[in-house]
């Protein structure tokens, strides 16, 4: 059975998108999938990379690709409740440890399902505590215990690692998905897994 | 019947790769291939861009990927022709003059095809006079007229307008490509040109 890696940070539309479509993938082909929260910040910070917003700043035509390209890739996979969240870009430091929390307690993707609708379907200021709190009540998240987590050293410290094993691996960006140890980087690459997994 | 456009600067592998799975394209699926010379020196000043070597500058973990990348992509399209060019950055501005030129005489894909042989198959330092002399003659192109065009004040506006017209359509970088209209950047759209195509 073929693996998968997935690694995120709640802070990128194509960490939303990579989710959207791979989520089923293990039914589809048969494969196991493994997500892996990371802090994009903390990869930026020791790859030396930077995010795009800041590495395309005032490049003509380019935010127009974007958008262009947004656009196919949400009609090709039917991802119409995809909305840009007003507040990007929203500090994920606080999700991405309740990321880890809901992975250590056993429902990583049932949490990483949920946070999504409140980053990239009825967005949301998700870097505020109270918005956190709210959005997490709503979805019916034990948003006290993962408010509290977000504060436990040992999440913190897996977070951190997590980022840090990333980066050795080869990240320098998300989201970076892994076929059976072969590193893919980005949204338009998942075309090049799915032929692979459905031809296998 | 479907057109295709290739806006092109032999400065970059992308650029080979891009021709070399293109080219077969209009006997493939019977659509129209246009090919623009354009400067990418210009596009980027035009643009504010940066080519991606300096973009990625000291980026950790990008240059792998990005190895990785053409490797995958060499092998999918068989192009075992491919070199390297240990000269890279050639500047391209004679090449790229020639291009119009051959153009305006009405060879340009017979040019295109040579002049890639001499960059990214058997790669030489194709910024140097004396060097693409030598090429274009064991091309069986005419170097002499060649060489006296690309000082011709005609095929040098041709090459600035191209340019300028290409950012007003949307290019930021090279190989861009139009589908009826539709643009699609870099060689890992070729794909989505591909499934149109076949589908159409």
């Amino acid at each position: 059975m073929k693996k998968l890696d997935f690694y995120f940070d709640f802070a990128s539309p194509n960490a939303y998108f990579g989710y959207q479509v791979l989520k089923d993938f293990p039914e589809k082909y048969n494969c196991e999938i493994k997500f892996t929260p990371v802090l994009l910040g903390g990869i930026f910070k020791s790859t030396n990379n930077k995010p795009p917003m800041e590495q395309f700043f005032g490049v003509l035509n380019k935010n127009e690709y974007q958008s262009l390209e947004i656009e196919r890739f949400v009609e090709r996979h039917k991802l119409t409740k995809f909305k840009m969240n007003p507040h990007f870009p929203v500090i994920t430091l606080q999700m991405m440890r309740g990321a880890v929390a809901a992975d250590m307690d056993g429902y990583l993707e049932d949490y990483i399902e949920k946070v999504l609708v409140h980053m990239w379907e009825e967005p949301k200021k998700m870097d505020d505590p109270e918005v956190i709190k709210v959005a997490f009540e709503e979805s019916g998240l034990n948003a006290d215990k993962l408010m509290n987590q977000m504060q436990d050293p040992d999440v913190k410290a897996k977070l951190i690692s997590n980022t840090e094993e990333a980066v050795k691996r080869g990240l320098f960006g998300i989201p970076t998905f892994f076929l059976d140890d072969e590193m893919y980087f980005g949204k338009d690459t998942i075309w090049m897994i799915e032929e692979i997994l459905s031809s296998s």
